[in-house]
């Protein structure tokens, strides 16, 4: 990794992502972020300089890594001119093709995780799904993400976009049924602690045996009696009796028309 | 442990409880369940006698375990005097009081996680809940959970139940859009193995951060294109489009409504 980068986002994304290049000898000349703050914050972490604005985001770069939320890319790339540059984007949604306008040059290097700032991660461990319209970039692409993890594989915007879809289900959708079960146990003064040795021999199940074996509950044992009695517990608590009610209906559902 | 036990059911929960109160000295002469396989299964990893007749459910025990889905526990109990013998249940749903029509001597006893049988678990690092109307029996049980897990609570039946409630958002429910994220992979012949760092690292969070601070995705950004993007590319997955949209909803309104 040889080449000089720009990152072009400060967000969780961002922050790991940049890091763990930085770590494997990428130089990082520039981070930009309309936020300052963010801007800076990153540009410290990886003792490199910043900016934010438009404008003076540098023109010395050879790749630009653009992890911008999905709606903004477009913002932000129609007011420079990155003809010749290679410009990547990290979007999980966003089709390759979205950058063609902006250069010849172009690619997709998509992790797959959930970034949180304030949390460590191992990024060897961490799934890198990368894509262009040109053989010499895909290459390069694979062995830049090679460098950093365990898993790297090339993959069409088509299916990694229904990937996003399935990842916004297992980890976005998940955790706000952690929120969920969080308030609820909140509603009777129990710590989240309880909860939290069944969250993770939940997750681990998964990892050996497929989450239709793993099913467990009364929605999957048809118990009524406990569906309805939760139900009617859940009336006060906004929307949770309805979440309830709907969501043991698929499960019952997906369980019984096979 | 030097009372004989008697368990009736012989289901998931029944079957990791049994096995681990037998390691540690338990004395369990005999299993009932209705399904001959299921009590003879049972019966042969502890080296005991079973039955499938409720006529036949021995009265040489002293303590009564009752694992069975809440709805038979009257039908089963009903046919048989339990006078004097200590009945527990191991419903987190049911109030202890069901069982006073029974015997005098009632309790429960809750463990709370998930249980398949093929999975092995240590249940030191279960969190096991009792409860009883008589401090003695309470006494025994709490010594009695406390030389098989690590975390023993006293916890009332209204209790209880919340935390049944919270165990289903943050298990079974979490579980089905396991399951869920898993025929959208499979839609595109993705392999499920892919999600599973993320399934991991989801869980992981949240025994460090409060679930509302480790929330990511589209739902909690309000990206709205690519949440109407996705719910678009759901139309042919059966009621995943609907779920994906009402979820999405329920995230961004408890993030915003603080």
């Amino acid at each position: 990794m040889n080449a000089s980068m720009c990152f072009i986002g400060a967000g969780n994304l961002a922050t790991h992502l940049s890091k763990a290049i930085q770590e494997k000898g990428g130089n990082i000349i520039q981070v930009y972020s309309r936020t300052t703050a963010s801007a800076k914050e990153l540009a410290t972490k990886l003792n490199t300089s910043y900016t934010n604005t438009v404008e003076t985001i540098t023109d010395k770069a050879d790749v630009y890594f653009i992890a911008l939320k999905d709606s903004v890319v477009d913002v932000v790339l129609s007011q420079r001119n990155f003809e010749n540059k290679l410009l990547i984007h990290c979007s999980g949604s966003l089709p390759l093709d979205v950058l063609k306008k902006y250069s010849d040059r172009i690619g997709v290097f998509y992790p797959l995780q959930t970034f949180s700032k304030k949390r460590e991660l191992d990024f060897s461990q961490i799934p890198v799904f990368v894509e262009s319209n040109n053989r010499e970039i895909e290459k390069k692409l694979v062995s830049m993400a090679e460098t950093i993890s365990d898993s790297v594989q090339v993959l069409s915007s088509e299916r990694r976009k229904f990937l996003h879809i399935s990842a916004v289900f297992a980890c976005n959708f998940v955790n706000h049924f952690y929120t969920l079960s969080s308030r609820v146990l909140e509603s009777k003064e129990i710590p989240f602690d309880v909860i939290k040795p069944l969250i993770m021999e939940t997750a681990q199940k998964v990892q050996e045996m497929a989450p239709e074996q793993a099913q467990t509950g009364p929605a999957v044992r048809f118990d009524e009696n406990i569906i309805n009695s939760h139900v009617k517990e859940l009336e006060d608590l906004q929307n949770y009796g309805d979440l309830y009610k709907l969501i043991s209906e698929s499960i019952y559902n997906l369980h019984n028309k096979k």
